[in-house]
């Protein structure tokens, strides 16, 4: 049987731009483990009410049904443990929980408000309604206000990354000599940014870019190759 | 030759309040190492001029003096690889930068508009006018101003800790199942507030709270007794 991921799609069916997603893509190439994706948008509930909830990624393997980027990158390093590890440790997964929080819940809050309108251009045309008033409800303005004089508020953004900026400049990767589980999640949130915005984050000169080089060229290009609307 | 560490104290001796001198305290601890600690103040350079450098904690093992909590974090892992290992495994030491990284540009930053005052009463005579010029070159104002309406911060502060709490909502430890260096570093910040200040920084009913309690608790109470101003 395939593997199979549902993965978040806009209205042009190869750009794809969830975080979540970008994660668990990044994890299975890692794990040298093919993947076919099905582009999925949100309000495509049906299509994966088998997973017993509403959102991507879900990864389909075999007889396994697995939902949530952190339950697939677990699920995907103990059945397949004779692949590369993806945190190159159990003690390690368990310390990269916390770059994984810090993501969700510091990265990706902040990066939200510098790309948010732009998401609302390539969404599908069936997603819009419902991507803009969930999203306009959650920060109780219009859209395009929250964006609005994004460009000061980069260097508030750039200071937020300042624990990535001290580790990157004493290591190549987050996970140490070489890529592992904890760049994946921080890549997806630059990936996602990058996914669906020109607007640009980092300043050229920043280790943090210099690592997005290094980490889009993985896996052949994998992110890099991606459509972008930028 | 016995192991000696530089220790920073206030006024009174015991007095134990640098965050970095206890991430060195715990991980000694943890390797089952003992350790002299001796009293030292910010104004005594002297003291340390042997380590090359003008902070501590300064570690002096045998032949080996080591400053700086990260580098003596490694150099104990490396130098006892048959005591319980403080990492867990090469790869968690890697992302456990992360979280060293984050505790000094984010958690402490923070923690100290909090706490600042404080410390200037806790500290030896002879390192008032050092601490509080310096302190207050640093922040612009009276270190009293810093601290004014905290009360009024806590929210925010409490709002930062959300990568932590949502961590230890899934594992009792940041560095799983069992304390390890993650956890020490973040300990440390906490200890440094509660050695210096009666402002109680956490809800009783956070997680972040339950396991701070878990860490106090643990060598035998080594933090928890440790004589505070509180």
């Amino acid at each position: 049987m395939a593997r199979v991921l549902y993965d978040l799609a806009g209205a042009d069916p190869a750009l794809r731009f969830s975080p979540y997603c970008w994660r668990t893509k990044l994890a299975l190439a890692h794990k040298g483990l093919e993947v076919e994706t099905v582009p999925w948008r949100f309000t495509d509930r049906d299509a994966i009410a088998f997973s017993g909830q509403g959102r991507v990624p879900v990864l389909v393997d075999g007889e396994r049904t697995v939902s949530d980027s952190w339950a697939i990158a677990l699920y995907v390093e103990e059945a397949y443990p004779d692949r590369p590890s993806l945190f190159g440790a159990p003690a390690a997964a368990a310390v990269t929980r916390f770059v994984n929080a810090w993501a969700d819940t510091v990265l990706q809050a902040a990066m939200i408000r510098l790309i948010v309108s732009d998401i609302a251009n390539i969404v599908h045309e069936k997603d819009r309604a419902y991507f803009r008033q969930s999203r306009e409800q959650r920060f109780g303005m219009p859209l395009e206000e929250v964006t609005a004089g994004r460009e000061d508020r980069l260097k508030g953004f750039r200071d937020m990354l300042l624990p990535l900026r001290h580790t990157l400049s004493a290591q190549p990767f987050l996970s140490g000599d070489a890529p592992a589980y904890a760049d994946y999640i921080v890549l997806g949130s630059f990936q996602w940014a990058r996914c669906v915005s020109a607007f640009e984050l980092l300043a050229p000169d920043d280790v943090v870019a210099a690592w997005r080089e290094r980490m889009f060229d993985l896996f052949d290009g994998l992110a890099r190759r991606a459509p972008c609307a930028a």
